[in-house]
């Protein structure tokens, strides 16, 4: 299962009470964060989760309020003496940036490492998640991501025995592993069913509405997509400004048949985001504003409680 | 009249419901901000004060916890629409420092201008301050910061008739103008008396109680001072960290004969800073725990009302 908190719902600029849009996952111990502007690490506090197990900080593009709260982190994360390496995922010319931004977080007691991409699509294992960027269509080079964590077979005790599979290596075929004994080769499909139904999570800001968006967003158990602007008279300000208003996010989420959508990335002009979801939810009945710290656990399809545990706000 | 706002108490980092510590004062529609962390801009929203006309920012030094919210500042300063340029004023080094972090603030509507000390002490001449920067004792090259705001003769009628002063050019000689008619020159002196007593703020974190701060917080209305500890046997992580208790903070303010004192930057361990004040109130009785968005505004010695409006926190 996979912990997902919306650590703010701003755009442009922090506010009193209105984080800057950021996403942190927890996955078996392991943190991943997308985007880390200004206060993102007071959001990760407030939250009441940890800086120190973040291992992966992705970055959708190089606006400064994405990224502007990471020599913070970096050095709050140091100060939690955090050793393990840290990678840092996005656009090309992070190492660079990262880089001009640690001249005030220079001595970091964990080493960083980068993955940039190269391609329009790129997919990344990190730490039990699978990882896939897309680029979307902003001012500059900027990814949306998804998020799967992928789900083995069932394990059969009927099919193991039927493939006479002895019964001290059902464990570790179970997990993957491929074992030889008196020349006969035993593999997991002998023990296991098709793999099942993964966790699927979307994350995209900033852009217009384009179809890679809609792609990669295909069937997620949640897509978090920006909504810049919930009036009607702002659809030129978006597509000037290459953002989207909650109707477009809204007729993404019908198009990818996602199960849930929250919107985020508010302009700092638009005080009252459920003021607009009336007519949002006439195009995707499943639209939801985004709050900062709304939280939900993942849970694999056919767990009990699928997608049941909501937090409190 | 001096508008005085502590916008934050934090040290290292910025926590849930306590900024970074950073300083601002308004002075006849000219706004000056002293550090800039990580979420001051979103500080100085709470306190309902405007980014804008800031056009002058000063800074104590360069780790992360005093700067890391400048890129973001000067960016929402930006979309505030300021045309006109800001000062940046720091210890040597800052031109540089700034211009790496403005890789994520590139194209500001406005001009930056930059004055880096050569000096242990240095004089500046800002907007109707008097702005004294004085090196003080930390890890890295610091200063702390009196902000003076002079303040002229009264005019004696008096006095011009004595002197024989043509009563049109007493506004002008007021304003301090020498004038000559018919062979005659007219100085200031002839028609006000001596300088009156200004306005005093002193400013200073990172450092050890050292004479420096002593000497340059003389007879300050306000001296708004570190102290990282509260508890008492914290002494020795203060002298290894180049940091103050609050003992040693109470020492300062009675040596330096201030009127008042306003502890600030606390350690993120620092849970309930009043706990710790009765101890120090014995040292010097006129010493405040500083609040987030404490404020005062200071105005002349002999003004009704001297120093009499305190903010609600």
């Amino acid at each position: 299962m996979l912990d997902v908190c919306l650590l703010g719902t701003s755009g442009m600029m922090p506010l009193p009470r209105r984080w800057l849009t950021a996403l942190m996952t927890r996955l078996n111990g392991s943190s991943l964060l997308i985007d880390c502007g200004e206060g993102t690490q007071v959001a990760i506090r407030e939250k009441g989760w940890s800086v120190n197990p973040i291992d992966t900080i992705c970055f959708t593009h190089f606006h400064g309020d994405h990224i502007s709260g990471l020599p913070g982190l970096l050095l709050s994360m140091g100060n939690s003496d955090r050793k393990e390496p840290v990678t840092l995922i996005g656009p090309k010319g992070l190492e660079k940036i990262v880089n001009q931004l640690r001249v005030i977080a220079p001595g970091l007691p964990f080493p960083l490492r980068f993955i940039e991409f190269t391609e329009a699509e790129q997919e990344i294992e990190v730490n039990g998640y699978h990882l896939k960027a897309f680029r979307v269509h902003h001012t500059v080079a900027c990814y949306g991501y998804t998020i799967t964590v992928p789900r083995g077979g069932k394990f059969f005790v009927e099919k193991a025995r039927e493939n006479q599979v002895p019964m001290k290596f059902w464990s570790r075929l179970q997990k993957g592993e491929t074992l030889e004994e008196d020349g006969k080769i035993y593999t997991p499909d002998m023990v296991i069913g098709p793999p099942r139904q993964g966790i699927k999570l979307t994350y995209c800001t900033d852009t217009r509405p384009v179809q890679s968006l809609v792609q990669n967003a295909k069937d997620s158990d949640l897509l978090i997509c920006e909504g810049m602007y919930g009036e009607k008279d702002k659809q030129a300000k978006a597509e000037e400004k290459k953002h989207m208003t909650f109707l477009e996010a809204a007729h993404v989420a019908k198009d990818a048949q996602v199960k849930e959508m929250w919107l985020t990335h508010y302009s700092p002009s638009l005080l009252h985001p459920e003021e607009y979801m009336k007519s949002v939810k006439k195009v995707f009945d499943k639209a939801y504003p985004g709050k900062d710290g709304k939280s939900i656990t993942l849970e694999f399809a056919d767990d009990e409680n699928r997608r049941g545990r909501e937090g409190r706000k």
